[in-house]
């Protein structure tokens, strides 16, 4: 078996796991699922009380007119940026070189849509003001992840977003929030998520995050785009016949969790701080601003998976479940934290993070 | 209470529905779920037992290379036709003019596509061979729709299938099956989904018609057509973290009606008689070559709502939940025979159109 499937699998077996809500498996549908009554009657094609009810409860948790649920993000926002560019007649967006939508969509915006992108800020920080003031190219939208998940979850302060948000109106550019981790920085910004959201002409927010729910998201704005959003859902084939498993299970975790995650932020900053005493690491940001932060070691990936497998096996504590490359001679792995922390017994973490600095120790002396 | 909304509460409330295999409640995903164990890991973007087993386990049955499952036919289908167009460096397709891409998707294969249909046949029958043969416009594929639903669920017979294939072949075109009811056509053709299939380069099933799953399709063919369809499902925004409510009520539907689809087809044609025994009554197809028909009122849908609706009460019996429009003199309804069907009394059935019967004389008179 290679390094990189042992360590998977013993993230797996192990005692306790430092990140996330649990395993993804079928339990997580079967718990949201089991208090409902089997009667309860489908959604059909984006219509009935399942999906409408939610719609309305998460546009008014985001302070918008109006709602729809999509079965994935990638869909939403490509939606979310060819409606704004219709509107304008002018096929280009803005956003960060690590967007989502420049890296994991197989450049679906483009051969799909004809969208073109233009690349703000590099990709070790997060989008300015300035960066936005001195695009020399018209674009129908400048699309914004909270906070940027490629760098560790990094987040501009709130009033240069204020700052961003006004220049965008005055300059009749659309704003659109990429948030499949919104609720999770509510408490560094010491926001309400409406109070995020006004910020922006549409917000994207995901169920399968910091939520923890099975997939799908939420697309929300005025009337008449979310309106113009379903005829795409649906030219898309993502108007499924029913998407209440997405739905109902969004809704449930969503009350599970929706109050949690000041806590899950507090946890990802003695976390970061208890990486950050090991030999060799350091996370970005050095302080997270959410439930997450990537943790890097001066190591490439093949150096860095036995010591966090050996570890993990040693301690019975999960570190991560897989090991990322940064270049040649340094990796890291994502933390998100989730509900499994606080079940860690504090000094088998303790125990945990002394083992793991002395075994980088070892390995970097 | 408008007259359809009526007729879609009496419909719910009746003792026995003669169409479909009952409520779309989520009890049906309760079911499929209830004998497996929590433990089962989720599918990851594509990957993982649950929905490779199940691609490799379909692609099986329908003699293909290989298959990937597909939130929506809609998004497998435009797939399907992006792909062989792109192969030809040709935006151009056929298929009937009541095909689904032409009338319930929104445009989606021409305003994300931008692929252009040549519509062949006219709206009251099937594709024929000469059809084909007489095609003025060169394409990159012919799609093909069995049973073509909206007539009713008519069918070619095999033969002109066999004809049609080893035309397209020959000129080089791509034949894609729209076979949205594949197994449902089995019984008539008495062939296998496999002998069917070898006929087309390219296959799209669906697993909540007469399987009843709850959404999700198969998109079959040869391993370098489905790899590339992988990619287009994630440019779709269709490449869910998780996927397996669907993949586990298709499997579990699938197992269980596989083998129902004669009877089926054998009550659908005593169904039809019943029906064509009634005044003014005719069904399309006169007799039906699947599991579904149309069923023809001579009278605007207003003045059959009321007819169909005081059968329902009186007898208990659920003919259908709504009518449809023909044209300002005519009507129709759907109907697809699943499990439902089986378990009504025979005595109430031959009750419920003697009275049928009855209402309609009156109103014909």
């Amino acid at each position: 078996m290679s390094a990189t499937k042992q360590l998977a699998e013993a993230f797996k077996k192990s005692r306790y796991q430092i990140p996330g809500h649990g395993p993804r498996n079928i339990q997580v549908l079967k718990h949201a699922l089991a208090e409902l009554d089997g009667s309860l009657e489908s959604d059909i094609y984006g219509k009935g009380a399942i999906i409408e009810e939610f719609e309305k409860k998460i546009a008014a948790v985001l302070g918008k007119e109006s709602a729809v649920f999509f079965p994935s993000g990638t869909m939403a926002q490509q939606i979310a940026l060819r409606i704004w560019c219709d509107q304008k007649s002018l096929s280009k967006v803005a956003y960060h070189p690590l967007s989502h939508l420049e890296i994991h969509e197989e450049d679906g915006l483009k051969k799909l849509h004809r969208i073109e992108s233009v690349l703000l800020a590099d990709k070790t920080r997060v989008i300015r003001l300035e960066d936005v003031q001195n695009m020399d190219t018209e674009v129908a939208c400048l699309l914004l992840e909270l906070p940027q998940r490629e760098i560790g979850g990094q987040l501009p302060e709130f009033d240069e977003l204020v700052a961003i948000s006004a220049y965008c109106r005055e300059k009749g550019i659309k704003l659109q929030l990429d948030g499949a981790r919104l609720f999770e920085i509510l408490p560094y910004y010491q926001k309400t998520a409406a109070e995020v959201c006004s910020l922006f002409d549409s917000v994207y927010v995901s169920f399968y995050k910091g939520i923890g729910g099975l997939a799908g998201s939420i697309l929300a704005g005025d009337e008449a785009f979310t309106q113009e959003s379903k005829i795409w859902k649906r030219r898309h084939g993502g108007d499924l016949i029913s998407l209440y498993p997405y739905i109902l299970s969004a809704d449930y975790y969503f009350e599970k969790r929706k109050d949690r995650f000041p806590a899950y932020y507090e946890q990802a900053k003695e976390l970061a701080s208890l990486y950050n005493s090991c030999h060799g690491i350091k996370t970005v940001p050095a302080e997270p601003v959410s439930n997450m932060f990537h943790v890097h070691f001066p190591l490439p990936k093949e150096q860095a998976e036995p010591v966090i497998l050996s570890a993990c096996e040693e301690t019975g504590i999960g570190f991560a479940a897989s090991i990322l490359v940064v270049d040649e001679a340094n990796s890291y792995i994502e933390v998100s934290v989730g509900d499994n922390y606080a079940g860690i017994p504090a000094e088998a973490l303790q125990q945990a993070f002394r083992v793991l600095d002395q075994k980088l120790q070892e390995v970097l002396r």
